[in-house]
């Protein structure tokens, strides 16, 4: 029975909010190096306060990853993985309330970082204090691994886990976040996306010159423009040769999965206001593709004057910002080579291509045993079956642990606070309060299920 | 005889660089709306220390165009083109003094304006302020039409000759500047391109979203970029339909004057650290591309984060600032439509198409008698012949002044201060302090030529 631990969660939960807020209100921008170790000691001291063994562990050139750990009645061991960096805050002027002081406004919280990732965080360490607080001792061992990279594409976490990965062993690891999608149901997740993200960068002449001399000086915007038009054609086909050679189709059951997940395609365009969505796709085509589809996507483009008015000057320098989302068994190392390949054959040898940050794609089997506990988990919570999600469409470095070759082969799923309208990435970043109530129960009876299995073993 | 007058030239030079540094103290950007009042005060002060009648004359939603005028020795009336406003300074990191801070700099002067055309409106100033000292009197009338607006493309001024063309009314007309070339020759412009300058707005989603969501939503920078492509191709063929219908073959007369024309493409290369141009051309065809070829180029382009480091966001808006340079008989309205009839044929009919400015091409004659003055005093000051260029490469709003249909009729030719390398447009804007007293001796110059060529009718 968990009613007493739920209990304890609603009546403390103005204190867990707190906890968030205390989180939220340090920077760590990880694409700027902002603030990742005063982060990271906050998250050593916030275990600490728990009783959980926690230090912060160097890294071979980035931030340190907080590890923790607690002992409980039963030998099965949890895993926590989550992260403690953040996006970029930008634009600032599309903020409601500055993004780093957090504030609570009606049934939100809002701020950088509340959902993506240490409102989840915090979720988990809300769930431990309950149990500690109610029952005095954690039913099962957890664990956390807590890094600080994970906006930027973790770059320094596979050494880590190939060096710790005694330490981090466990029957089971809990991702960072999810949530519940528009009609509430809870959602969980069996895999990520991979990710390569690359930077282009063309030049002309060795500084900005007076447009006039756009007859003979060469425009690097143009050289970019052309470029990129090479990259992707208006039917969103991808041109870059072989890139979709590793592409898996979808198996039966990940086919039926996808068919049960209740589509959001209206839910989005209407948030997003759009009146369509690429390639027209609605219901279970839109699901299908958002899952399973790669994709090539500009982030960012930036040549010569951007301010207000006329400025009539030719650019030295363009650059883009490209990201593609990976999906098994593409790799980034090999999409960066056909990438590089492409751009020298199609006469774009000049444009230098820097890749950025570079993560595989991962996925848990839909029959895994853990997969039974959170959904029974999330029943009990939620008071309705949950939706499972074959993979994200977004990136994780999940494949470090999931992966039974080259990671530690821990069936993985996921649990967390968030919605769908919650902004992660983007300005006026939320979570709904009573999300993080939800996703600290699912968390609580996540690990009393996961006990009770280890039992019945 | 000059000899007396341009002795007191070389006397008082640090006195005339003392006043181009005051001119360019004061910021004036057009593109911002930044500080035009005050630097139209500034020069209407200027002249009228000198005893020229001045006044700030509203235009009809501008900055003021400041109006002089004084009275000389002959009837014939000489009236001198300017502008006071700059371009904007960015990007500040590359300036190596305050673009706001003149300061001479060895046998340069640095800052911006001091070419463009603040140098120029004080070497006229100079010319003036000489005669009058050693002769006690103008040779001939002389007129002041110095705008605020001409680094955007001039938008009021079309309505202001309009309605004080009786008081602008000339026998001829010196334009804004010019100046020496790589070998040292003085040069002489009869003619501008035209200009269409236009901003394009690609809008997807509301807000910046998390690029995940990249396989359904659609990314604003994709379809500025596609739209971009189909403008020019890589071989700088500009596509859009019709655009090159107005274009005029060259005069026997005009393929003479480039023939003529020696060619700086190696200085030009060299100076910009290009191993080619576009299109590779070299000598005679660098001349006639650079001075008759119309063009399209990319002058700003934004989109997304551009920061430091990979942010994975799918931007909500893309922009891109385009301007076409138009030779005799394009037109901007024309082009404007054609631009805009193209995107919508292409599929592009969401991008929003914003004109910012727009002005037509201009051209004197080869053969007008101004051309004769101009060249005979060139000869007198340079001691070598000038370098006769038909047409400029850059924009002015000329035609209003030159045009039979339209404008006043004035012939128009140039005289100035700049060399190749000023930079103008650009960081490091600077003159050399030798070309601005020889520039202000060939306002002298032309000013005794015209008399006694009045003198002669």
């Amino acid at each position: 029975m968990t009613g007493d631990l739920f209990a304890y969660v609603d009546e403390h939960l103005p204190e867990f909010v707190a906890d968030v807020v205390r989180l939220c209100r340090q920077p760590s921008i990880s694409a700027r190096g902002e603030g990742l170790t005063e982060m990271a000691q906050l998250v050593v001291n916030a275990m600490t306060a728990l009783g959980i063994q926690a230090q912060a562990l160097p890294t071979a050139g980035g931030p340190p990853v907080v590890y923790g750990e607690m002992a409980g009645d039963r030998p099965t061991t949890l895993l926590f993985y989550n992260h403690y960096d953040v996006q970029p805050p930008e634009p600032l002027e599309l903020w409601t309330t500055p993004p780093f002081e957090p504030v609570v406004d009606g049934d939100k919280l809002r701020g950088r970082g509340v959902a993506d990732n240490k409102g989840n965080l915090a979720a988990r360490l809300a769930a431990i204090k309950t149990y500690l607080a109610v029952r005095g001792r954690l039913p099962l061992n957890v664990k956390f691994c807590v890094e600080g990279e994970e906006e930027v594409g973790s770059p320094h976490l596979a050494p880590f886990v190939e060096a710790h990965g005694e330490r981090l062993k466990a029957d089971a690891c809990l991702w960072e976040g999810s949530g519940v999608n528009w009609q509430g149901q809870p959602t969980v997740i069996l895999g990520a996306k991979g990710i390569l993200y690359v930077e282009l960068e063309a030049r002309g002449a060795v500084r900005d010159v007076h447009s006039s001399l756009a007859t003979v000086v060469p425009n690097p915007a143009w050289r970019l423009v052309w470029a990129l038009s090479s990259l992707k054609d208006s039917q969103e086909n991808i041109l870059i040769p072989g890139f979709y050679d590793d592409v898996t189709p979808l198996s039966p059951q990940e086919l039926e999965a996808v068919q049960a997940i209740p589509p959001d395609d209206q839910e989005l365009k209407e948030s997003l206001g759009l009146e369509k969505l690429v390639a027209d796709v609605e219901g279970f085509q839109y699901i299908r593709r958002h899952l399973f589809e790669p994709t090539c996507t500009i982030c960012g483009l930036v040549s010569g004057y951007t301010g207000e008015g006329a400025k009539t000057v030719l650019p030295s320098i363009a650059r883009a910002k490209i990201d593609f989302r990976l999906v098994p068994e593409q790799r980034p190392q090999d999409i960066h080579q056909k990438l590089k390949r492409h751009l020298e054959s199609q006469g774009f040898g000049d444009i230098a291509v820097s890749a950025v940050e570079g993560v595989n794609p991962a996925r848990t089997p839909l029959n895994s045993p853990l997969v039974r506990v959170v959904v029974e988990a999330a029943q009990e919570v939620y008071r309705r079956p949950p939706v499972v999600y074959p993979t994200m469409a977004a990136t994780g470095p999940m494949y470090l642990f999931t992966s039974a070759s080259g990671g530690l082969g821990i069936p993985t799923a996921s649990s967390g606070i968030e919605y769908p309208d919650c902004r992660m990435h983007a300005p006026d970043e939320h979570i709904r309060l009573q999300d993080f109530a939800l996703g600290i129960k699912h968390l609580v009876a996540i690990m009393a299920h996961m006990a009770e299995e280890g039992r019945r073993d």
